[in-house]
């Protein structure tokens, strides 16, 4: 394995970055009066809760590091982050996932209730597409990544994936919970990249070696966070652990093992990183994060 | 009172074009493998049941009243009649008001369950902007609409609406229902209008005149809703009737009275008439369908 960089090095490189992210999220929820506010503060407690902003992170320095400026990718960096808000939300419901606890905290409809729960959601969407549709520039750039985002959060890709993960009487092989976690959990990290080449109207070339990066890291990202399920405390997790084995729900160590799902998760970071190779020293924080997804587990 | 056209225009009028929009919707519902079945039935089940299409038809029509091509617009009339029925879907969950019936058939989380109904206003949402951002042209248009779409389904219109009308501390004032009703199915039938005009690239005084008839007609047809759910009967309405009175739910019926509320919804269809009165014979339609919303308590 690769890894000689410090595990530091994410966070280094992250946390100039992650605060300018939180600045401009919070920016985009001061909501004027015609907005409940039950409803503003239930947006803001879910989107603005302490969190690692990989996505955004993913869109911000995608961008970069096919020779884009990250200021002009900020709308769409905030726009998958209130994308994945979202749907947490929603995968939290008592008629989704049922849980209590999400980032340490408790979940949005524990604190507000099921009805604006909902609500804050369905805003937390709509408004991701108009600060993508209405920020961005040129109006072809804008168009496009509204495109992709709304492609990578529908029936054939987010939403779709929550659908059959819920579904009881789905295959329970390895294939079936690649196909669920590639719509779920990798569509959303993949566009976020893509976001961040669009943006930086780059070269195609750039922009498939970003694809093929977040295709392996997605994975691998899920192949660790079921690790962690197995493995983890709720302390450092953030949210209930163990639950997906006391629900029967098919899961990557539970299909391959964890030591051959923790070789699986290196050597795909490993692809990722090879992947982006070519782009030279402006992927170097893309890098940093690919190593910081599989340290996670440790 | 200017109704001297037959109530059956509308009906004439609406009736080829509604085959179009069926059609439409219809060819945007074809999901490959990667749409789980049971979503995907959840989603045509919702969006595909008989309806007025009032929304497709304002922006269809919208856009030939100030000089566009409706075939250019149908897109957008799609994608806003899937905003519609998203809202329909998560407005009846059990979270929220709580329906058993809808356009006459049972809830979609009836048929379906709770978890998939979510899942399917989820998804509609998200391919109301696919469809808006992708087959929209050109590029500023798309955007354009993009945004418009979204802020109309956002915190502080649709979305601020339904948290606010959901709200048992809510003042019971005419201020504080306009206010709502403004927002939860003014603002989705206005920037119906909207989008018709921004894809015909009209000029912006046939845009406000759209935009003027559409705030009286928005207002006019939620007091002639108010109306039906007192004097209506189920199989006429195809939802419940007087579950507001029995909610102690705040109507334009129960703040007015029904003769005058009945005026005031007279008043206000003459007004939206007058306003695209300027732009001449390609607006007749708009007419037809004003006259119709305030019929429809006949």
């Amino acid at each position: 394995m690769a890894l000689s960089t410090p595990s530091t090095s994410f966070a280094e490189l992250s946390s100039a970055t992650r605060v300018e992210i939180d600045r401009a999220l919070a920016s985009y929820c001061q909501f004027g009066p015609k907005c409940p506010v039950p409803l503003a503060e239930a947006i803001r407690y879910s989107l603005l809760a302490p969190g690692k902003r990989l996505r955004p992170l993913l869109c911000l320095w995608g961008a970069e590091a096919v020779g884009g400026v990250s200021k002009a990718a900020m709308p769409a960096a905030c726009a998958v982050e209130m994308i994945h808000a979202y749907s947490l939300i929603h995968d939290d419901l008592p008629a989704m996932d049922d849980d209590d606890l999400r980032r340490g905290r408790p979940t949005c409809h524990k604190v507000y209730g099921e009805a604006v729960a909902i609500l804050a959601g369905d805003a937390l969407q709509a408004l991701a597409f108009e600060i993508v549709a209405r920020d961005l520039r040129p109006a072809h750039v804008a168009a496009r990544c509204a495109a992709l985002l709304a492609h990578a959060a529908g029936p054939c890709a987010l939403v779709g994936g929550q659908a059959d993960d819920l579904d009881p009487d789905r295959a329970a092989t390895a294939g079936a919970l690649e196909s669920i976690h590639a719509r779920k959990t990798g569509a959303m990290l993949s566009v976020s990249l893509q976001l961040g080449a669009v943006t930086a109207q780059c070269a195609s070339d750039a922009e498939a070696a970003l694809a093929d990066y977040g295709r392996h890291l997605g994975l691998a990202f899920q192949i660790v966070d079921d690790l962690l399920d197995v493995s983890g405390d709720a302390a450092t997790v953030g949210k209930r652990v163990g639950k997906d084995e006391s629900r029967g729900k098919l899961t990557f160590p539970g299909v391959w093992g964890i030591a051959e799902s923790r070789r699986r998760a290196a050597e795909l970071i490993d692809a990722a990183i090879g992947a982006i190779e070519p782009l030279g020293a402006t992927a170097q924080p893309l890098e940093a994060l690919a190593r910081y997804v599989l340290e996670r587990d440790r």
